[in-house]
């Protein structure tokens, strides 16, 4: 494939994204760290020739992974999607990958225009850990309530102020979302899966949520005490922020 | 937990074992390199003082897992079944773990008293490679034929000569083994498992299979052709050996 340097009209290209969080420093690009942005924006500019922003429907943290994620970036360049699809998944790292990459109008943008986000979270629940599990799920040694903190997760749907649930010292605007659907599911083989699926996310928002309501499931919180929480709008009253692995971006929705 | 020198009579460990190979040399110990048999004997030399011999029920290959490997040691030691299981989940690292420990009599041998064991091999078929399942699937870009290779799986069911299945080189008294039960299956999100349980498995013989039988799926060989291939016991006209990370010893049973 040739490097083709800026080659007729700008166009924009929507991506659907896979990774393995494992060993990268999340989303963003940052200087000298290996991150699912900076490695996208080095292999577009290798098969575009230029200079490209690949902007992310969701900024997932250091450790997170992805099945859905949405991203976009505008190039001038005769390579067509297929070719593009093709050269980013052979110049990329093994755990990232491309699974699609379309031509978009050129006002889509992937973070503005995304209308929902789905999470997963697992929990592993076994008294030994996992050697496959233990870097795509939180190892929880000890017994669960899950009816208690199913009911507890139930308060979360619908319209909220999430500030309790952000990372201490974030600034945005509003921190009002709405979480259009949770579920928690008991698989086989220990795994419980939490999902939620809303319009948008604050910093660490799932992984707080997870972190106090397995607090519930540890019976040191009951589900009313948790929906106090919620309504408190205070970080310091809900529980520990779970671990990254856990959790994993699986869909975009426009 | 004490380093606890030879106490009392020796007892006899059964052991069950989940293990990511990723990275690993395979099963049986090699100076300077990370094994499973070689972590293990470590681990359980720091917890009992002594220099075991850890006895897998399978030599599995570099980069091979296992949901369900089985081993025996034997020690003399005062340490309970569970405090053995606690240390070495605590030592070893993270890629294997210690499922179950429990005495076993000391006549119990964890090679010989296997009655099966459960091979499960992963496909994963996509266009696209899976950022995901990259070390636990063998991708395959192409479209495969299932209903051929199903249909040339079940000609290995029942007791043969799986000569033309072992790698070349090997030497061993018999190559006759009996395969219970043989199953292809194909799941959601492109992943088709072929399954084989058997009294016992030559060097490679999954893997030998497997390959084979992709080259069916591909329609390079006809089902007729592979039955034929069983029967000649001849190697050099099975396909190609399968990469290891798609293999996986999913059971032991005895």
């Amino acid at each position: 494939m040739r490097l083709e340097p800026g080659h007729g009209s700008e166009r924009n290209f929507k991506l659907k994204l896979e990774y393995d969080g494992t060993g990268l420093a999340g989303w963003q690009r940052q200087p000298d760290r290996p991150t699912v942005q900076g490695h996208l924006e080095d292999v577009f500019f290798k098969l575009t020739g230029q200079k490209v922003s690949v902007i992310g429907a969701g900024r997932t943290d250091a450790g997170v992974h992805a099945l859905g994620q949405a991203a976009h970036f505008k190039a001038k360049t005769r390579l067509t999607p297929a070719e593009l699809l093709r050269g980013a998944n052979a110049l990329l790292i093994r755990r990232i990958a491309v699974l699609s990459l379309e031509e978009a109008p050129l006002d889509f943008h992937a973070r503005y225009h995304a209308r929902s986000k789905v999470y997963d979270y697992d929990l592993y629940l076994a008294p030994v850990r996992s050697a496959m599990k233990r870097r795509f799920s939180w190892h929880i040694p000890s017994e669960l309530d899950l009816k208690a903190m199913a009911r507890a997760l139930k308060f979360l749907e619908g319209e909220h102020d999430f500030a309790s649930f952000q990372s201490t010292g974030s600034s945005v605007e509003s921190t009002v979302r709405c979480l259009f659907e949770v579920n928690l599911a008991a698989g086989p083989d220990g795994l419980v899966r939490i999902t939620l699926e809303g319009n948008g996310f604050l910093r660490h928002m799932v992984r707080a949520i997870v972190g106090t309501l397995v607090e519930v499931g540890r019976s040191r919180i009951t589900p009313e005490e948790f929906q106090r929480i919620l309504e408190a709008r205070d970080r310091s009253l809900a529980g520990i922020t779970a671990p990254a692995h856990g959790l994993c971006l699986r869909e975009v929705k426009y």
